[in-house]
């Protein structure tokens, strides 16, 4: 396991040699609305009153995916970036207090990046709600997210920063929570098919693809992988919150399809969820382990690194654990040295 | 005038060479919600319900901002590409036919890049409404996009693609409608002034730039060049759709800053809005070349160029015009093979 941690410098790119870089969306349908009342609206300050008819035909419940592909790849396979529940694809760009971010590591380290803003989120955009999305919007407090991603126990939280009681060792950049809580996009609790069916989409079409997901995003990942095996060449799932159930015969297509599971600290002394969550996903981590498959797990606390949070590609060691990852690629997938084929 | 549509190929880098790339996000405050009554959700299809308290402390009216940095601009300045309304940075990407962007484009040309989601659009995410951002949220309709932006005349746009009836001579890439709409976002009317406000601190924070923007956006960019003429090298509005009233002493430190404005075809005979808003900016350049300013104005279906929609960086002579917005930069400010400094 030490290995994978080696401190020895990796070769990095300094200057990222960029063939492409661009977006696009994909999945959603076509949907009407009818019947619903006109209304007036001004449309900035003091401006006349206009009639706005909310009627008329839509897209909705597409994603999107922004990519930047390399000159020259050393990996035969693009990493797809998938984010957490309430958040986008930033994510994993530049950390909240201003540290490069694993989308950046993962170009330098020789991969095509594609990042993913999933239904609802960033500029996946959202509709109407609750015509087309039931339920409301749910929108994360910052005293939710600092007690759920682990930065401080129970109580820890207070409204103003100098009076916050992070836990002394955690590793998440606290001095910019506040910043980090600009990247919050608000959810709906009532999303997930149609979530799974763009990501489908862009899987089959662009892939195949080494998924990287966080929290809410490993479900996605996991049934991408279930269901489009030949299109997944690994997952890595950080801090997994929970998986779709499926038989053991359909588990049997993961068999191919290393998966890495890696967990920070305080998972027991913090919010409850964790303590629910874990124990499910690591039955979850059994069971792809008893099909014959590689499901390999890293407990970080347990491998000496202490005080990593939720939000793990953030925290200060967030290089050092993307360079581990990148590691255990090399090792499960050997395409290190692979020019794309 | 020819000079600047000039069809001899640009320098364009094949490989874009990028020394960092990332983003970040500015602007906003804290805002708190109380005395909300907490509700029961259910988080996934079967699940649970739970217990939902919307109360707390929220980031609110952020912008989000991404750049792109080249190991070694040619240009002096980088540009800001500013969107317009019910839309986000995004535009500037890979057009919905699937063409490189002008993100790109102004990359390969040596600029830097930097490409933002005004308050309330993409990754800059929103805030509960209407406690927060007030007003309804409004969701653009095809029909309603295909004649505002001036794709075929009044009746005829279709829900059948294939009953659509386009301009003879667009050159909005019009199969690519649907896909198009993926990108719109909802927006509101009320979040003129806290999107001005993240903008500047941008602007003030990381600039200078040169801004290009587009329809509500350049309401924003002319703001920026009146409150900080000092970070703003050059203003290219393309089919400004508004501006905010200053009087001649603040319109005068817009002096050293030159002004382009770009129009495309179609401005008289179709959706109404146009009929009054190139009037109104009309008179706003005049005002800008009444100060001794440089505020040219491209009008190109008078320069030859028929059949541009108001998404002028997506029409499939979107590489002409932004090698011609190039050139007219070099000519402007004299920096095309100027070092960063």
């Amino acid at each position: 396991m030490a290995d994978f941690f080696d401190p020895s410098p990796l070769k990095l790119d300094p200057v990222i040699r960029v063939r492409r870089l661009g977006s696009l969306h994909i999945g959603g349908r076509s949907a009407r609305l009818s019947d619903l009342p006109t209304r007036q609206v001004s449309f900035s300050p003091g401006a006349p009153l206009m009639r706005l008819d909310p009627n008329g035909d839509f897209e909705i419940e597409q994603m999107y995916a922004q990519y930047v592909q390399l000159e020259q790849a050393r990996s035969a396979c693009p990493v797809l970036l998938m984010h957490g529940g309430g958040l986008s694809g930033v994510s994993y760009e530049t950390t909240p207090d201003g540290r490069s971010g694993w989308q950046e590591f993962f170009l330098r380290a020789g991969y095509d990046v594609w990042t993913a803003d999933a239904v609802e989120r960033g500029r996946a955009s959202w509709a109407r709600s609750p015509e087309f999305f039931s339920g409301e919007p749910i929108f994360r407090s910052k005293q939710e997210a600092w007690e759920l991603f682990r930065l401080g126990p129970a109580g820890s939280w207070h409204a103003d920063p100098a009076l916050r009681q992070p836990y002394k060792d955690t590793r998440f950049p606290v001095t910019a929570f506040d910043q980090f809580m600009k990247q919050s996009v608000p959810r709906w609790a009532t999303n997930d098919a149609a979530t799974a069916q763009a990501y489908a989409q862009l899987v089959r079409s662009r892939g195949p693809f080494v998924l990287i997901a966080h929290s809410q995003g490993c479900n996605f990942a996991f049934q991408m992988a279930c269901a489009l095996p030949d299109q997944v060449r690994a997952v890595v799932a950080l801090e997994p919150s929970g998986f779709t159930p499926v038989s053991d015969e359909a588990l049997g297509a993961l068999r191919q399809i290393p998966h890495l599971f890696i967990w920070g600290d305080y998972l027991e002394q913090a919010h409850p969820m964790w303590s629910q969550v874990v124990p499910r996903l690591q039955g979850w981590r059994e069971r792809l382990q008893a099909q014959g498959g590689v499901a390999d797990e890293w407990n970080l606390p347990a491998l000496g690194l202490r005080g990593n949070s939720h939000q793990l590609m953030m925290d200060d060691n967030s290089d050092v654990l993307a360079a581990a990852v990148h590691r255990w690629l090399v090792q499960r997938l050997g395409n290190s040295d692979g020019r794309r084929p």
